[in-house]
């Protein structure tokens, strides 16, 4: 049924002639000796020769190159207009490429495809630098919840980059690994004999169909290799960013227990004052020194004790010190025992 | 003894008609020519040619493939029912496709098969991405446990979908990788005479086959893909996750730490006004402006210390200026020490 | 010198006879044409053919299959008894197997490992998941020390476990690699000329001892997929432990957060009383409104200034849009406040 | 240039005879007719035939293996003497081996290789157990920081010896892929006639050889799987370290939380207390029931406010069941408060 | 277009002449009788033979090697000048290596290659080990940060340098793996009948190809282990950092509730003397003893109470065996309440 529906084609020729129709699947068929089933581009990314044909699907686009034309099927509202008519058909027509014409053909999806993969590269690359660098900074005692957004789209956006490129690199691979494939898609080879004659002058197209494929092939390893030099990247960044916060976290848990230490000596001094304050004979209420002595006691022991509690801290959080840590640990104590006694 | 059960099968041929009835395993291996260990079923997912069968099994679905019926074994109870009498009869008796028998059948299991894992695919896939967006969002102070159970379920759920997709591919792959698996598979080519033929006028069976495989081999790459990528973004949003709890309890610890410091400030100035409530004789006592003069300067000293370890603290948490580390640690300190001998 | 040692022996022969015996190794050597070296069993996990014997060892059971019997050396103090008398024995002489003894004698040797091993995994796998389970449990403040060493300790068996199985795996795979191997398997072929005979009948030696083979790798492939889900499993639940604790963590800090700033608020507004508790001269001594309006300030006061941090802290954890949690949030703190206030 | 220098060597013969002695490099490769270049022994690892020689590196061990002699280089200051002259010589002169010298000498060195990985994790192995098992220790509030610097060190050893055994299997597999290589390393099949009758009564030197090489790859690989399951067993404490350290951080936090709660209601009612101590007129100062009203109040208010925070908390940190945990949780806390009302 | 461009060439001729011109890319190919395409040089790091020349790309080294020189392309401005005059000429020019002029410029470019990659190695790998070393310092309570983003710039270049020894071992293996290639590369073989007679006496130029491509194959493979050890120490560090930064968190956080404890045990007896403050009737005004009697009961009780909550803290956090740690601990704990209480 499906193949009654008429599919919008543009048509590439050698000349550089470009024509656009409308034409049934079934007439497309025919014309082409291919079966519907050729024709059905199931696959996100595929690449194969059927009966002299290339059937090439990357993503959106969609094509069949023939020994004398590319005809690209349902053009139509991907953003592809724009390539097709100002890239495309410059770039099948230029004479200086002594190959047949389904090498220009197949260069120029291939690149068209390549450069896709590279233009989103490109697109997350500097946004994942700088969301990283902006969250590694160290000054930062909190993570910016937006940056941390944008980082979670932008990483599975190269999560996704990468499957495609795993994807695009496999297919190029699989043809590669076959010798017989490579064979196929030297589509004038088989239909043209004057090329025969040429391959005896030096160019083997079979080889040059493989250099072509390799070259794609190794552009996308090394796409490949960047995302997963990002990736690492990323992953490096969030320890980073833990160590940062957590850094942070320790620091100001150290103020906190200093002042906890202060507000400790200040209540336990304070309840001497507190004593004083009582409504109950002192026998001191008439000596004009008393007070004097017993608020500088306050004020000196609250800070005294302070000030030992705080040397212990600073000794507790850094043993390092040669002798055996039991042995520093136990020190320790005696010394606090010895402050809170005096 | 296993063998004497008697098994329910329900019977698909060529021209579409569907019987189903009760009959021993003996029986059925004598019918087919096939040892009763043949159809032991032992594996989750198998594919095998056996004496011009094709024997599969594809989790619950247990089959038998012959050049003019296919059989469904076992089919109770599995769910299958509805399957195998509103889509399978239809799909085995349409004679829009040219190719043999056991090819319509093998594609319309294997079609099952892809769609049953997609489905599966196509539950947990958007739960998990639900749940990670509540999860992820930077507005939660804590994360909700409920929201937490279904991640942990669903990510389980998508590990065993994660093997049954790579058992499916390493079945087909095997397949693929022998060429010899691939004629086996073509039962009409070696029974049928009239095959040979019509293979020399342009179809091959063996690489329709190949061909045939190949599709959902692909089809569960790409499903495997997307459970990747499914994975992937699960870690990045814990990451986030965890990066957004310890940016909330850094920015509570500052909010805290803040509010210690007034606190001690208030206790170290509070210490000056219990000191003049204390029952003794300051000689102060008739002045009427010192008491003026004291509360003020409480209040007020206690807001000018809390400021200063306010703006201490801001210093302290973005050490970025260019004096060493080590040194401006001393000077804060003593800075601090000065605070509280004072 | 070790080869004068007797080793003990239990022989099973085809008719299901069994005799247990001690017998020098250089002895059974002679007696098999074999080299001591080749009963070294070296490896945990081999399997080899040498001279019309298979060796085999599979962890603690060491055997010898020939074409007439099955030897398993030193087969005491291994907890093998128990197997070797009552299955051992029994399934070795069953007659409904039409292949020959070392068929029967490996399935049931090969049987056995796959045994062992789903049994170590059926008895890690419930304690795991029940561990987990309890866990994960968000109600759990603090994750249950004991639980956490039970998790460990089957966390190492599962590994252990994982070992084993990619051992057995890859033994199994070496054979199915090279079909000389699979020949060399098979015992009966090269020694009984009846069998080449048989053999042009229908069943093709080779071929049966690769399904064999091939069964149990495919089982050990299920055991090992089992295995990668379960610690999977761990790695999920870990992840969801750590996001529960941190998050019972932020849960209790905003509490702390919140009570600090009560205290602060009652701090800041008590200094006022101790101000007035002062033994200074205020000149409102007398006036006995003066002691109803500063009560009422510093309770009222301290009430205001908490209610007001408390919306500061409200804002402050959720900076972006105030509706749905702000408001839950607000209606949280206006009952502690009303608790607090009662 | 280098070639002038003298290097030590030390020549062990069929005979069992060892002869130590300084030699030009430059004759020695005149003497095996080997090229300068053979004997850079560049890798780390490798093991090469090359002109009827086989000569070899692992790590500090450079030897040359002929038809009739070992020749151990550079052997002088590596620790290896002992090993050279009390085991090595013993070794190559025991005849109970039937196969050619090269193989006696191969094995040695290959055993020797193995053993010394095999020593190097039996050193580090139970000291990483012990070190992990102490951290583990879920009684520990804070994690030894001398024992993690034992492990950080033993985890580098680790991972040394990981990639020595890597590069072990891999020379060996390189070779053992290859049947050229394999035949290369008989020495004496090509240089001694009687082998080939030999051969033909029954022992293939190349099989022999193969057997060889396996053995130690599989000892190796079993090393290999021993130093994974010991990574991963650290992996899982780790786990386990951040667990315990989290729900003590936990427990603490929610002991800090209930004496936040304390003193924040013992302030609150505190304030009373302040409030009569105010030099300000009351109209109760005569009262003298009031000072026990007042005072009771105070304690009795606090208890309850402090109660009802208590029990707030128990709520909030369960919000889902109320029965198990909460009631033992909610019995600490009445234990706690029996404690502190006493 | 780009073709009529002239380019920087550097000539090495056999005889050690350097020469350097300009010359059109044009009249380059046709002197080498190479297509213009054959040097685009389009990928980082290629190394192919065409039409008896060998064609290199090292990152910025582009050269051509033919039987009789080596041209260095677009020399100019890369760093590359200082090596190009002062080592490759010299190493060239050699006429120590019996072998012809290619394997020699082979050489020198892929030896210069190594050291490249070696040197990148050797810069990250002392910061990083000085880096990580400070970092995993137990002494330290928060991670330096400038060290943090020095370690995370290192580890950015680690990756990158990891991939480019990824890439140079794949370029290698690619070669190594098709023997045609390496034939292809022996250029002197082909132009030059003298070198088969050769070759008929001992030296194979395709073997001796296969050792100096596998000897840098192998020197990158160490490069490539080395990098790995030491991302592995990173990762492994970083643990140890956690786990450091961790229990500092605990130990501090032990030390703040020890002395939240003690300001609520303060707090609890202060409220006595604050209800003694009260300006209300006691009856207790006159006697005495009840002002010490109840100052010394609130210092005691404080301290008491104070104890008792250590102590319950120290039962807490171990609620396992009491023997070895807790006693320690409970020494600890009665040390310091000794302390509180003196």
């Amino acid at each position: 049924m499906v193949s009654f529906v008429c599919i919008s084609q543009m048509k590439f020729d050698k000349e550089g002639n470009v024509t656009s129709f409308e034409k049934k699947k079934t007439e497309l068929c025919q014309e082409l000796s291919l079966q519907t089933r050729d024709l059905r581009f199931q696959h996100h990314t595929s690449l194969t020769a059927r009966n002299n044909c290339i059937i090439i699907r990357m993503e959106t686009l969609r094509a069949v190159v023939t020994p004398q034309c590319l005809l690209v099927l349902d053009f139509r509202g991907l953003g592809l207009e724009r390539w097709l008519v100002l890239e495309l058909a410059h770039q099948l027509a230029s004479h200086t490429n002594p190959l047949p014409f389904e090498f220009r053909a197949l260069e120029a999806i291939l690149q068209h495809r390549v450069s896709a993969l590279q233009a989103r590269l490109n697109e997350v690359h500097p946004v994942i630098l700088d969301t990283l660098e902006s969250l590694v900074d160290p000054k930062l005692l909190s993570a910016d919840r937006t940056k941390l957004h944008v980082l979670l789209q932008n990483s599975k956006s190269l999560s996704e980059l990468e499957t495609d490129i795993r994807v695009f690199k496999d297919s190029m691979l699989k043809i590669l690994d076959e010798d017989e494939i490579i064979e196929e898609l030297c589509l004038t080879k088989w239909t043209d004999p004057r090329v025969l004659e040429e391959s005896s002058l030096g160019i083997d197209h079979a080889e040059e169909m493989e250099l072509l494929l390799e070259n794609y092939y190794m552009q996308a390893e090394e796409l490949g290799n960047d995302t997963r030099e990002l990736k690492g990247l990323i992953d490096d960044s969030e320890s980073v960013i833990f160590i940062n916060l957590d850094s942070h976290r320790n620091v100001m848990m150290r103020l906190n227990l200093q002042l906890t230490m202060g507000t400790f000596s200040l209540s336990l001094f304070g309840l001497m004052g507190v004593a004083f304050g009582m409504n109950l004979m002192s026998s001191f209420e008439e000596d004009p020194r008393v007070f004097w002595l017993v608020t500088g006691f306050m004020f000196l022991g609250s800070g005294l004790i302070w000030r030992r509690l705080l040397s212990f801290l600073g000794r507790h959080l850094e043993p390092t010190s040669p002798p055996p840590v039991a042995h520093a640990h136990t020190r320790t104590i005696t010394f606090l025992f010895r402050n809170s006694s005096s």
